[in-house]
């Protein structure tokens, strides 16, 4: 088998994480009145406003996961059920789990300026490349433009645009951002589109050799839009830790997976089994306090495509779902 | 939040409606051998057969419910499952449920020359404008070319184009119009595809302020094609009545929906229980006898996305289905 | 009803089956980093591995089953779950049943040549047009372009591309061909979107009249890549002799269909009920000597577009399967 991990095929001359997700970035801007969301310049850059004073909507969220994912993944969105009401689900599919959801996806930019606050996602992180998660999965790039999401309900400001700009070496016209409030649409779905992201992540920080990873497939409810992003953070986070359910198509030995195997679930965690917004409020909202592993899908399911075998571990959790989407 | 209610946003520049819809129409044109479908020009519109003496078949359905929707909805097919026998689902997703449901997809145009007889559906009727639904969403659109979709076995005529045109103000080389039989392939995928269009109609019915209605998501089991059109009236009503499951992404206060939402759903209606068939025969084939709030899926949950909060009302009815479908 | 059924409907001068299979397959070719395949020039040739050497994936695997069915399906992956474990399924519809699926899906193609071994699918069999299959639908195709997919681990060799070439009356630069083996996770889909095929095999060797035949909806699950190809093939008919659901929208009169109804699906076969590496070990794997009337789907329904009827027929066999996917 040669060496053709997907982050070391994006090194290798085809078109970057950035230019990838600027294809699909454009798509949004070209459709923005059908996707309901607003682009606007700020300090030379784009920015797009895709729920904080527009509706935006299930689509505008679908085209913020596709750019976070740097178009390298298939996401929609599926019917589905839950305590016998209407509940659709967010589809996630990619050969190229690393590029698309670590390099990419993951929301580890924390861009703060003055009042201004967002956890930052998407490909420009890759060119940043400051984050450790970075010297774990050994890809960065170098970009002419830089594609960014950021969830936040403000809108990034001029200064944002200057300090994401100078981090990343480009000009202020080189910068995209699209930006929604968690307690939006898009906003939720760019979220809960982290499945497959949230179980690799946390096979980053078990320091499982994230190179065995050729492929994933996930899918989440899709929580209803809270009352407020406090509120919503709490549901998407239930979405994922409740709810996901994630496909990993992996290389390399069974026992490693079967030792790591019942450690990569959300039930692993002791804080496991309160509705997230509990959790979060136990700890007074600091994020560092809560248990770093418990931020990871309800069900994480191995497919061995060297050994033919099959390790699942974890399970939803319907009835919480119900107490944090419904109640 | 601004005023974006999506037919306002039609309104201020953007691709007409009709505009909207002529794209996939000139596809479904342009498909023809691989869609089964026979484009014919009539009166110098462009009229295409997608089920009557042709097969048409499930991609032909999913471009006139495309099409209906003036190409604002996600429309696909989904797996399913009836009583332990396959029954595919229709899918249906859209952020401009006024736009795309009651300006577009509603069949409230009767179109009656001579003995030719059919309910006229998609954006066409918005430039018409005669229905009172109009003066409910207060969306008209002046277009130089309009576009509609006929639920008929018969062609329509020069007399049909030369009516529809005069009606529009536009030439008859102006009109595009695609038919399919109620009980065909294509027919019942369009109808099938009202799931969302049908909840919002009942809203309207009861003076719900539809701008509240943000984006909606809808699901409805594919029935079988009935021997008769008379036969298809009833298996399609039915996969909505009994089988459609609708989510409503709204804004506003949550006593309202608590108060509107019981009267939603098909099981409020006396008329609720027995197949349509029955139902239409009961009255003798009148429509306009069938208590009106019949009309309307089976479940319907409204989900604030203001307050969080998240109310659902009716029921599928799987018995009723089988029934339907398979007796 | 016209005589429209797609294989005529091919033949009477739209774009030939091996043109619409082409544009799949550039496409495959064009996206081959993204896809994480390979093109190589064999003899002047385009040959793609897409699971050998290199990872391929799921998307490959869905551009080879779109290339094996000509373009004429649509094919997804969706959602699924076996023994409270995700278990993805893939979805394949078709208005081309007989085009798409017997002309060009099913792998009716030996191709043998020195050490090398393949079964061949995809359009350029109605080329070469010497399988009996061809008597039985009445359709070959004359192209300047052939578009083959090989189920194989070994990279076709100058001598099969010459074979090929020669078997359809090309120039070798006129042959485009896809590889994946069994166990690999584009050849795994590529199999196992067969679910419709299948049907319409078992129903020619029935000797059904397959013009009534109008499309087709099929769901089977995907099984996890085996360790070898041996147990792959064991695996991906499992996925469909034990977890295949497929409709077929039929014309015609219903005694017909429940004559041969119980003859179709697999449980019809004394073989049934054991996992089809036991199967085929117990016929020291010679396909030939498994009883034929096993390879088809658990459970197949009609759906009669004439009389409004529908037949099922078979189950889906979740313990079989969970023996062959997991144990």
């Amino acid at each position: 088998m040669s060496g053709d991990s997907s982050v070391a095929g994006a090194a290798a001359g085809w078109p970057g994480l950035n230019e990838r997700a600027a294809i699909v970035f454009d798509d949004l801007v070209l459709r923005s009145a059908e996707l309901r969301v607003k682009p606007e310049l700020v300090a030379g850059a784009c920015v797009v406003d895709a729920g904080s004073k527009v509706r935006g909507g299930l689509h505008a969220g679908l085209s913020l996961a596709r750019i976070c994912l740097s178009g390298l993944a298939t996401v929609n969105i599926i019917p589905g059920e839950l305590a016998g009401r209407p509940c659709p689900q967010l589809q996630v599919a990619t050969d190229h789990p690393l590029a698309a959801c670590l390099a990419s996806q993951y929301a580890g930019w924390q861009i703060s300026e003055g009042k201004f606050f967002a956890m930052g996602s998407g490909p420009m992180r890759a060119v940043y490349g400051k984050e450790t998660l970075f010297e774990t999965i050994g890809y960065r790039e170098r970009s002419k433009c830089v594609v960014g999401v950021l969830e936040c309900r403000k809108p990034p400001t001029e200064e944002v645009v200057a300090k994401v700009a100078l981090a990343c070496g480009v000009d202020h016209s080189a910068v995209s951002l699209a930006y929604a409030p968690t307690a939006s649409l898009a906003g939720t779905i760019q979220i809960v589109a982290r499945s497959v992201e949230t179980a690799l992540h946390k096979l980053a920080e078990l320091k499982f050799d994230l190179t065995r990873i050729v492929s994933g497939h996930g899918v989440a409810p899709l929580p209803p839009v809270a009352k407020d992003d406090l509120a919503a953070i709490g549901r998407t986070n239930d979405a994922v830790l409740y709810g996901a359910r994630v496909v990993l198509f992996v290389t390399g030995d069974d026992e490693s997976l079967a030792a790591i195997g019942p450690l990569v679930p959300s039930c692993c965690s002791p804080d496991h089994g309160a509705p997230f917004a509990e959790v979060f409020a136990r700890y007074n909202h600091d994020f560092y306090a809560v248990d770093p592993h418990l931020f990871s899908p309800a069900q994480v399911e191995f497919q061995n495509i060297e050994t033919g075998r099959t390790h699942a571990f974890g399970r939803v959790e319907p009835s919480l779902l119900v107490r944090s989407f419904f109640e």
